[in-house]
This record gives C-alpha cells, structure tokens and sequence, in this order.
C-alpha cells in the first residue's frame, strides 16, 4: 500500500449530477440549500449546476437562479459544467463561480454523437473554438479529460491505446495554444471499468505522461465505483469526482436506472478510515446525504448514510463503556 | 497485481441471509424456487437455511421443508448454517445437504453474547462440544472462522492481534482434536473492514499460518464490500461468501437498515471481468438476483442485475454492428 496518497481532492457533483438526471422538477430553493449544506462540509470544489439548454436538460434550467441563491463559504470553489460557448458565457456571468476551462475528448464516437452531437474529429474542432474563447476571457485551462474511456454501451471496450492516443490530442491541443494541462481525469462515463482496468490505464497514462496529475470520474451503475476508487488510491490518483448520497446519472447513457456517480460520503468514509484526508466532515456529508434523499423523494444508492460512520459509533461506543 | 487468483470460490449465502433477514412471512414455496433458480446458474455452492430456533429467527421455521423442496443439480453443494447441536442434528437429519464442520470463534464478546448468548471463553467450551458431536457424527472438519473480525458496532475496533490469538485458538482447538484446519473464513459481520484493513489482516494471517487457504465473508453495510473484496483477491483470498442481489444482513448486528452480504453478481461481475474465473453464468445469476427483489417484494441493493453484465452489451454491439 506503498502508493496510497495522504490525502485527496474531491469534486463534489452531486447538484450537477443529480439535478439534470431527477425527473424533477424540484424547487429552487431545495437545490440551493442542499449546496449551501455541502458548502458546511469540508468540501472544498462543489460543482453547482450546468449551463445546458433547458430543452435537453430541464432540470438544469434554473441554473442561473441556483448560483444566485447559494451562500458561498470561504475556501469552497464553486465550479459548473458546459458543454459550448453559450454555456461559457453563463459561466462567466456568474461571478461566483470559477471559471477554469478543460480540454475534453470522447472515446466513443457513437456516445459522442448521441451526448453533444459531434464526431471525433468535429470534437476536436470543436475544442479548438472553446479554447479560443478560454484565451479571449482569460480563462485559465489546465485540466484535459477522455470521456467514455473504459467502455461504452453502444460501442463496447475502449482500447487503452485509444484513450492514450486521444489524451495525446489534448496534448497537442494545449502545446498548439500554449496551453500547460496538469490535471488529466479519466472518466468511467458509462460504468465499464473494473479495479484491474483502473489500474491499467492509469498505468499506461502515467507511463506515457508521468508530468500528469490523475483525476478519476467513476459511475458506480455496475457497484464498482468505490473498488475503482481505491484502485486509484492505489495507484496513487489523488482527485476523484463524486456524488453526494450518489445521485445523479447520465440521461444520454442507455441505462434504464440510476447510474449515479461514486457516493461522496462512502468514498470519503474508506478514505478516512484508511487514514487518507479529505479535509471533509464525514457526519456532516452524511447530513447532506439525508438531505438529498428528502430532497429527490427517494432512496439514494449511498451506504454510508444508512449504514452510519465509524467515527460517530466510535464515540457512542466510547461514551458508553 | 501479479497476486490475484485464476478462479475463486463462491459460497453463494442468499437464501439462509436473506431469508433470516426479510420481515417476511415469505412462501416456502418461494424460498424453494431461488435456490432452484441458483442451482442453474453455476455455482458451486449454496447455503440453503439455517437450523436455529423458529423463536429466534421466524424466517427459517420452514428450513426443513426447504431442503426437502428444492431439486438438487449434479456437482452443486448445498449447505447449512448451525450455532448449535440441535441445529446440527437437523442438518444431519437433511441427507441432501453436504454437512461439514468448523470451528468458529468471535472477536467480539458483547456480540457473542447478543449473537449466542455466550461469553469468549464460554464460546470456546461450546465448540469443544461441538467438536465432540461432529467427531461422533463423522462430520469432517477443516473449517475455523473468526466473526467480527474487522470491527463490532458495540465494542468498536478489533486489533489484528486479537484475531490472530483467536485463529490461534480455533487451530490449538483443532489439534486438540487430532483436527486439521485448511480454509480459515474472516468474517466482516459488522461492516467496519475498509481494502486498507482486508490487506492488513489477511496479511498478518498468511504470515502467522502460511498452510491455510483465506475465505472472506463480507458484509456491505458501508458500501465497502466490492472494494474489501478487491483487496483480498490482490492478497490472493480465493473463496468468498456472496449474496445474491446482496440479500441479508445479520439481525442482532444493530443496523437499522439493510445490511446483506456483498453482492454475488457484483462480485461474479468484477471477477470474470478481470479474467478470474468464477464458474457462473452472471446472466442466469441476474436472473436469480431478480427473482429475489420479486420475492422479497422490494429493491434489494445490487446494482449489477440493473446495470446490465457486459457480456450481454458486448452480444448486443456486435449483433447491430
């Protein structure tokens, strides 16, 4: 266990995740106060909403409100998803958010197509135009991304080579605009990966690009979110997205269920009990589960909120003898 | 990860946990249709009841008619579970089921007491007359476990070296008896292992005792399951007891909610997946897990047997390609 980080950064998605995959609606309100609980955490990096056109993703159309209506807490970035320029421009308007650009590929030209309508190499063009328009707004852009790069279910396993050849482009993408990307996340969209695939390809990314600090964004639809998380830890990743109570899910996915990010609280428990920090309050994060459970109207895949932290029994064991 | 096994053992637990668990009253005739459904998927073994007191466990009133119901498939093992000499004599008096015996020590006394009404060291005079009634009866016995191995939700965290003396225990015991241990189960009763402590325990185990085969038996109230399970096939652990669709969980453990065993799909899903061969069929085994939410009449926490196995996308790619 030689490898395992002292401690990790979590981006918490579980507003954005979980607010365009309800069947909703919800009210405003509740969404703001479930940021503003999480805001009371730890957590440093929560991601508030996504600037998408409310005619593909209703739930997210009050986006502009949410931020409005959240309270920030000092020391917490508050950061949102978009997927074109239009969204960059709500972004930017917000100014409570920071704005940090990505460079983002798709490993599956089919889930590409049917997620943002474009081809790989449209994709491409595609983030060339984002890019201009980081540059034209200062917008800093150090994280690049592959989508879909474990597997994907209309196209079946991705390649290791192809999500390093595509992690090569964004490469090149950032050299062309004199870019320097840091972060790499690798994103388990569509639930394919195992602890063994984990372990491959972030090998293979590491070997290829040992400068890289590895992101992982796991969905847990197969039950191996938190197993490919500690297959990270083990291979020494250090930021994982997650998702309060596990909410959330991609509507463009082809699954029938939810297929919710890896569980924020459950993550956080396996990191703190195995001595990894997370800066996070773990009884606090299971609060905001219970409030995110009460805010969808119903059961949440998260365990740890039902099956309670250690530290809290701990102490009631403690009190007791 | 040069340590993961070619193929394990599952020692599917579904029926007896699940069915202990369930508030129920749940048909017998249905009790006996799951395990029939599970006999056809390939697995090796199936623990089919418990012979414990109706009083205690209502759910398992009918564990005589149980075996005598299902249909026994060629080269399956079918099991179960007994705390004392008159749940023995029932499963001796079951000539379908294979009846073998172990010698099983809790870490936790004050479980031990809720569990069995005994105290550690009673614990060790009851399976001395345990012992004696198998010898007896000719029942082999090449089993020792330990329960609460990782934690107790009373007394808190176990020390490794405490488990250690209670394996040692269970194996002076054996030799006592001209006994001779070769598969040793870890039971993770209370949920409070994490990867982190799977490795160290198991770890601390193959040094003290390098002749024993390692078994998990892990429970997933903390959503650790599938990851504890990853950690003990990299610390080469090569039998697992699994639960179909994750049904279950221990009634005196003082959980709230459900609290099953980890996942047999889940844990079937991951294995094949990383080229270890389990011997099943996942997607009969989907079947049965489904079978289980109907009988039981409400979600059970699997997430496989809503995900989807892979196999099964894979077929479907290539058939549309």
């Amino acid at each position: 266990m030689a490898d395992l980080p002292k401690s990790i950064q979590i981006n918490e998605e579980g507003p954005r995740e979980g607010f365009q995959f309800e069947k909703g609606p919800i009210a405003t309100a509740r969404k703001i106060e479930l940021v503003d609980a999480l805001s009371r955490t730890g957590l440093k990096q929560i991601q508030v909403c996504s600037f998408v056109p409310p005619k593909n993703v209703p739930g997210m159309a009050d986006a502009d409100e949410v931020v409005k209506g959240f309270t920030p807490a000092p020391g917490v970035c508050y950061t949102a998803l978009w997927l074109n320029e239009k969204g960059l421009q709500r972004a930017l308007a917000a100014s409570r958010l920071e704005v940090r650009g990505s460079i983002a590929l798709t490993a599956s030209e089919t889930f590409l197509k049917r997620n943002q309508n474009r081809t790989l190499r449209g994709n491409i063009d595609a983030q060339r135009r984002i890019i201009e328009m980081y540059k034209q707004n200062n917008v800093p852009v150090e994280r690049g991304s592959v989508m879909a790069a474990f597997g994907c279910n209309f196209e079946g396993d991705i390649p290791v080579s192809r999500v390093l050849d595509l992690a090569q482009n964004v490469m090149d993408l950032a050299a062309e605009y004199g870019l320097q990307i840091k972060v790499f996340s690798l994103a388990d969209t569509m639930a394919w990966a195992t602890p063994g695939a984990v372990k491959r390809l972030v090998g293979a990314m590491r070997d290829r690009f040992p400068v890289l600090r590895l992101a992982l964004h796991l969905h847990d639809t197969r039950g191996m979110g938190i197993a490919n998380a500690y297959a990270g830890l083990e291979m020494g990743v250090d930021i994982f997205d997650s998702s309060v109570a596990g909410l959330g899910g991609c509507p463009f996915a082809a699954h029938k269920s939810a297929a919710g990010n890896v569980c924020s609280e459950d993550l956080v428990f396996m990191c703190e009990e195995m001595g990894i920090d997370t800066g996070v309050d773990l009884d606090r994060l299971i609060d905001a589960a219970r409030l995110a459970e009460d805010i969808v109207g119903h059961p949440l895949p998260g365990s740890v909120m039902r099956g309670g932290s250690l530290r809290a029994l701990r102490g009631h064991i403690r009190a007791a003898a």
